[in-house]
């Protein structure tokens, strides 16, 4: 039995709030249960040196909690000057995540920077914010093809993200954190609608598991992931509507 | 007449929602318009280093916009490495305002830590920092009280701050961003329920002003923060309810 | 009684002394007793990026303390790798007041920064950094204009600035550190020659006060920057001797 | 056909050059083909404070590159003040993997550091970190275990670790940077001997991947590890000798 | 001929200024010529850890320049969050050359720290510090002992430093700027009273020197530092006067 | 009787390892007895910005200890996010050194960076890096030479470098850790082929050395440079071979 009650292929309520702040291109609110990441996408008339004067885009991520967004305040990384190895860690699987279903040639040359802060932590932060990156990133994209700025559609499809583990000896979807807490093992999968991986990071946690363990996990993501696609296209048509 | 079309002594629509986040011991979103933010207090049972075995407590604050707060989006802070003089310069001037009205030896040898996280900006941040940030303290306490920890109530009266500034040679109050960025004068006011001042700010932007033009700043001001102490007493009494 | 024998309405012993280092463009050694700073002016022949090309000027400040200009030495701030909120926050200060007096467009594309060191301390720091700041900044812009670098005198008029501050409830002018450590209440007034306010920042430490109690420390500041724009005038005539 | 000639499940020549530097209680020069990394074990008699007073030791890790490693010269990161979040990265990862085969009772309460510093880069230098750390940390143990101050052996197993890709449609086996620079896909496997795996990382570059193809990789990292832990086995021999 | 028109052997104008700030232990303003550096001397009560609870004192150093002590404005060390290299290296230098003539167990456990503040720069400012952190530092110990706080005199020598190099095929004493922009070699030496060396940093500029040319050098050193110990010897017997 | 069981005038086994990495234009493993230095050379088609448009080229060099290079692990220059003053002054003393060699008019337009990274300490390190950098350098040249790059050889003599000491009364050369940790006075003298002196640092620690103390220090290290030269000779005969 899991702590929520919840079936081992439950996710928690999943919810999408597009146009949630009004200066971003795209900016949503997005809940994985009790987890709450506002993510904004700011569109840029301009590349990272690398790619100047190639024609094409690049899109980037950052990632951060507010200092009270756990259980006991953390200190602010502003306020320490650096950001943390995890932060670090996880604005760059949130970057990887996007670029894997973006065409750069057809996003022309200026950069979008999805903004991934956490306001309420609840484990799964760093899924929630590749799911909800998406749907700020689509809003942004949809705006620039309306202004004539971008004819071809550059997005491939959707991506999404979710993590799994192996709770007291089950299997489970969406871990919350009392789960995360205990889990002997834990991974994030992010998916590409259609059946792809774009990444996938499972770690053992106290104990380790073997080949079949990981393809149950991944069985288990791609029962999220489709609720999460879903939820995303319902997003999107209502950001349009 | 003002770009948003209110009477120069009307604030914007005012509005506190507390217990916006769930770990925080106080918490609330306060607006000033389109002005949002994040107000959490976190009671910490220690004190700053300068306070240690002396019995009393301590009141701090950090303050943050998130990067596209804005109309065009800024840096992170924490990815620069450094925080800027403007958040230090806030951060300080809400941590005095809320001190004015602590009493340390009642709070007892323990840290109140409040967190202004602006998810929106349309100005007058520090402003609705200040006033925000008071009920998440408040709130805060009054579950410290509940919880027995504290006997006597260490707040004193309430504090509430607002802005005021010439624009277009008329004194207004509760400047928003299109004000702002054309006032002539600029000044922020901190009052204190029941008619002391805890702090003036008052800046001449391209022109100056006289003794009259800031006598008239603060009567406007104290129209507006009247206006905030009944909205914060309603949050108040809605956040025990 | 003041600590120091002073009537309220006293100044201490005020002297400014131009040409104090030999390289800067303008330079000047200003006390307010035994408060004592190093003002400089530098001449660059460049602007910040957001001016280039604008056919305009820019003025900036920085200020510091040496390490024992106070009782017990503080930490270089060079040493530690960050300059504190209160640094930023005291030239953001003076860059802005002696900003409200500079015609930027007269200036020319140049930028001309302030340094102000204290050696010595003794309260008032940022009061005599502004008011030798304006002593430098002239040196600098008589000489530009004595080699025809600029035609027309981008200086509009005089900026001082003083504290005044209620102790033992008593309003008083121009506090000391003993003063300043015991005071009610603190304010630093920038005034502008001619009877304008250029900036106003008052802030109550302990106890607060009220619309009187502010407006008596303006009175206060308005007669001793009188005092001040008077020895500015003697040390500019005398520079130019 | 690969770049290098090598079969498609074939490694580069591995070896481990034990005691390679004298001071650190554990050493060792790993080599993946022109990939070289000096791993050390450091043991402190100290713990991490969120272990203080346990009796439970801890095992950590840090990890560099010099900047000329690499085809083009990197900057220094102690030059430029901060750790890449790559490097955080794979630091992050060689901890945690070395964590999943100790048992930190049995290590008693003492910290083992693990560097790995990359003296030249021909792709998976993280891989032949984490298989270097090993041969470190068994030779640390093995010497505390001598000294008498460990009784019981608190290494459960060896852990190896090896990337995988997708080069040219074709699965192989440890790639070097040449294959790496051109893989559709590239993961990265922690896998510890008798079966089980401790951390599995892959990533989609470019093109992504299905669940076939992440089995596939996973059957040739099962394959580079049997290798790996007989080449540790035969070193840590050779160490003993 | 020296541009100065001074002879080869001939040092700048020589001046010691005590009690130079008020705060304190020590003080000096040194002038060799329009080189001016304020030197203080700070005693703490506590070591610094690697000496705690071994009854023995500690001497350090910080060393730092106004941004517009030079010809042109240089950034100021605070404001870009580290320490020059240069400046790091002379204060290590300032450091050594007085501990050379301290016995830190008649100094008992405290700490003094010497700050050098150059406020105008015209060549040989780290000798000139050093020179000048020698009378602080002999002011504050005159002090300590008076109050009974030391017994026996830790001081054993007097220190001080010259610069000398080779300019225009000539060796001379005390360069100042213009002869050290141009000159063919450059050699700092830290000369005890009584003939002993304390440290020799020679390096050649451009050219290269000889084993005569090292000793011809020294033999200046010798004569400028006799002069140097004079100057202190009747600024100490001033500040006690 | 030197703990080595050395002769006073007995360098330490020299070895000079040249294309130690693969990657850098030139590279060196250089030891001195157990002090263990890698030095690459890196030829960068770019020059600092003081230099841009002259014609004329750089040399710069950077140095870091491996955190386990020493008895006891120091801790990470990177992951403390700065170099410290000792790291500092040796890189800056390296880069002085290689310059003193080099025609810069012919070198042209680029840039030579020398990295130092100490692998193993056990005294001297500064010196060892000095002449193992020349190698490095003089490789990297070769090579430029070889391509045409570069028409006439900038390198304009060897330079090499090496310690010397006074220890327990007698005047060593070449000091290991040992020797290093108890002298009465240590000196680094880089020499120049042909009888010059490019730099010398000599520092009193705990006594203070005479003018004849100083000559005989550096008639030792002349003795010492002789052999390094020889070395350095045969190491670029070797990789060029």
């Amino acid at each position: 039995m899991r702590p929520s009650g919840r079936a081992p292929d439950e996710m928690r309520t999943l919810s999408f709030e597009p146009h949630y702040t009004k200066h971003a291109e795209g900016s949503v609110l997005v809940s994985f249960g009790d987890t709450k990441v506002i993510c904004t996408a700011s569109v840029e008339e301009k590349v990272p040196p690398f790619l100047r004067g190639k024609g094409e885009g690049w899109v980037t991520a950052e990632y951060s909690m507010l200092p009270r967004a756990t259980h006991t305040r953390g200190s602010r990384e502003a306020a320490k000057g650096k950001q943390s190895g995890r932060t670090q860690e996880i604005q760059r699987l949130i970057g990887r995540s996007l670029r894997a279903v973006c065409d750069f040639k057809k996003l022309g040359e200026r950069q979008i920077v999805l903004d991934c802060d956490v306001i309420q932590a609840d484990g799964g932060t760093r899924t929630a914010s590749i799911s909800g990156a998406w749907v700020a990133l689509r809003i942004a994209i949809d705006k620039l093809m309306a202004q004539g700025l971008i004819k071809e559609d550059p997005m491939t499809a959707k991506v999404a993200a979710v993590s799994c583990g192996i709770h007291q000896g089950t299997p489970v979807l969406d871990l919350d954190y009392i789960e995360d807490s205990a889990a002997d093992a834990d991974a994030n999968f992010v998916l590409i609608e259609g059946g792809k991986i774009a990444e996938v990071q499972a770690t053992a946690e106290g104990a380790t598991y073997d080949e079949e363990g990981l393809l149950r996990l991944l069985r288990l993501a791609r029962i999220g992931c489709e609720r999460i696609f879903a939820a995303q296209a319902e997003a999107v048509a209502r950001a349009k509507g």
